[in-house]
């Protein structure tokens, strides 16, 4: 027997959440813990209600709608966070698809042995105290310096974030020590990259998902007058970094094909006209599908730029600031996406995500798997965010069938 | 007849200016105007009148201490305003060499003909509207949209900086057409390079004084997911900036030897450690002793940015924020410095100014010429800066030589 999701319901559940949060300057701006989060959180377990599942908050903030079943729960979700500015589609399209199966699996009485449950994390894009709070709250992943070692991006501690949401850093803490088994996890998202826009495919199954570093760097060396060090007196600061840039991105394009290096984030001081550079901090993270890859990464790179600083006179600082592993999706997941994909007659490839998810998070906990839907022009994190319908019809149905197959 | 200067007078006198604007953050910290520089203004007034000099300020601030004489005046000086955290001889040291020479000629009744005058010019540094404010205007050189353009370094209007100074916009704009005509203009000052301090030489005698284009420019890509976006599907914007700022490096090191580029501040949006950059902000300064080059510069940097730009998808603008134009050193002037030199059996050599001066602008009003002393290590905009008072004591008595060539 085949289901399929009401399409026209799922479009509008992602049109009323994408009414909360919107960005005066375009977009919809939802960071979690936000007014419009808030909002949006309460909106939620509306419906999750409404749809007749059971709601439930763990003391990370992760809403869970549950249908009832025997054993170990399959789950499926993503998050309702935002970045700011931020589109409609990225998280949202995976939670209201959730919910969107479960109701049609409740509505339509579709047995299942399991218990079905949705969840919306809390905080995965990190506007809080780094990426996946809530999954890494779930998972047990989190410990008490990660999450009060500074400001959050709003630039208040997380403690008076959490003022009035009755959740503290305590019970954060608590959520992994309380958390069920699961069967299986399963996450619908947009691609945010143009591979399946460009290769007109409307369904990507995901079969890894890169790891990556975030480290801080400086290149470090002194500052001079512009108008009277010659150039081969100089300890230009800027120029390491820029060696470095082009370098260690011919690299990783050349040795390590399909993984990728970003500097995103560059501070020059003293910063002015007529002083050359004495230091130059940047971001520099990497990413890449395979761990053997990025524990490379992590050598190569770092002795290219020891490299460059001594060939420049400079010095070279850098420090991890965030970490994440390269997860390999489950043969047993990637097989019923793949059947399921063919069953329902749907175009599909495998391809590694770039991009971290909760699903990536979860995986240390379960077997978990995803579902990629096309975004046009690759464009996410951006007003521009789009998806098409159709595509997302597709996405959703195969979610539902293979969370049906997990259930089974 | 040999005249000598009296170097531990010249030593107390740069000793008790330098206390005026002492940061607690280390340096000397007087921009023009500051309270500081008020205190410094009054106490250099006191020394000039002390030392039996006629004492007058024109409409720019500019000092001026006049021994008379007949037909036009030789003029001698530099600046006493700083940067921030500053050392306590750029600038200071020449307005102070020229005060000891014209207490010497004093006190000792040498004979000379013209009119001598010590200067002090405002705001060489350029803390209120751009560099060299009093030798613009006091050369005529200055607009009213430059000096009006925008706010000074400390984010007030200059109107606001001139309450209680006695000095107005309009005072400023008019000092140009007020100014007397002058025979000569000489600039003791220190080299703020490593030149000399390499080359273990007491005094530079300016040949050129380099002209300089300050531009602002950016490079314009397309923001996307560090994650999911390949490096060849990529409008990064920084590694735009990063391939021009490494050859036009290597193309002024190899092409125009001598010249200098700088990037010195740079600013990349959205900056973000996942997103790749949108957009790259930075200075662009060139400089150059000689004007065909610095116009040949002006156009290979341009056409290497727009090259870069087109090769990388992305889009280059720049726009001239200041320019300053190269001047050489009349070979009268040159050929008495270098004859006083060889009189009083001082070390010396030719070389370029690769930062400007107030006599560079001088320089459009009549012939100029520049000693420089060395800077231990180069250094100079520091609290570290130094000089020898055996170099301050040779390059003073040059001056005074020189001066007395001038004003016979």
């Amino acid at each position: 027997m085949t289901y399929r999701i009401d399409i026209e319901r799922l479009r509008r559940d992602i049109e009323d959440l994408g009414r909360l949060g919107v960005d005066p300057a375009g977009g919809v701006s939802r960071p979690s813990f936000s007014r419009a989060d808030l909002e949006a959180r309460s909106w939620l377990k509306a419906r999750l209600t409404e749809a007749g599942l059971a709601v439930r908050q763990d003391g990370a903030g992760n809403i869970f709608g549950r249908l009832e079943g025997q054993g170990k729960p399959v789950m499926v979700g993503s998050h309702i966070d935002t970045v700011i500015r931020a589109g409609r589609f990225d998280g949202a399209a995976g939670v209201l698809a959730g919910l969107e199966c479960l109701r049609q699996v409740r509505e339509k009485a579709i047995p299942h042995a399991r218990p079905l449950e949705v969840a919306a994390f809390t905080d995965e894009e990190g506007s809080l105290t780094g990426d996946f709070l809530g999954s890494r709250a779930f998972t047990g992943q989190l410990n008490r310096e990660l999450i009060e070692r500074g400001l959050t991006q709003i630039g208040l501690p997380l403690a008076e974030i959490l003022k009035g949401t009755g959740l503290t850093v305590e019970s954060i803490l608590e959520t992994g020590r309380a958390r069920p088994e699961v069967e299986a996890f399963l996450e619908l998202h947009i691609e945010q990259g143009p591979v399946l826009d460009e290769e007109g495919v409307p369904l990507g199954l995901v079969d890894h998902i890169a790891g990556k570093r975030y480290r801080i760097c400086s290149f470090i060396g002194r500052a001079s007058h512009a108008g009277t060090t010659p150039l081969e007196l100089r300890q230009d600061a800027f120029l390491g970094l820029a060696d470095f840039a082009l370098k260690s991105t011919q690299h990783v394009a050349t040795k390590h094909y399909g993984s990728l290096v970003t500097i995103g984030k560059v501070t020059v001081h003293p910063g002015a006209f007529s002083i050359v550079p004495a230091q130059a901090d940047f971001t520099l993270e990497f990413r890449s599908a395979s761990g053997g890859v990025l524990e490379a990464l992590d050598n190569e790179l770092l002795a290219m730029a020891e490299d460059i600083a001594r060939t420049r006179g400079l010095s070279f600082l850098s420090k991890v600031l965030d970490a994440t592993e390269p997860v390999a999706v489950p043969a047993r997941i990637l097989d019923i996406l793949k059947e399921e994909c063919r069953r329902l007659g749907y175009p599909h490839l495998t391809l590694a995500s770039g991009a971290g998810h909760d699903a990536q998070i979860m995986s240390s906990l379960t077997e978990a798997g995803m579902i990629f839907i096309p975004s046009p022009d690759g464009i996410s994190h951006s007003p521009e965010e789009s998806v098409r319908g159709e595509d997302l019809e597709k996405g959703a149905n195969v979610l539902l069938a293979a969370l049906l197959r997990l259930a089974a």
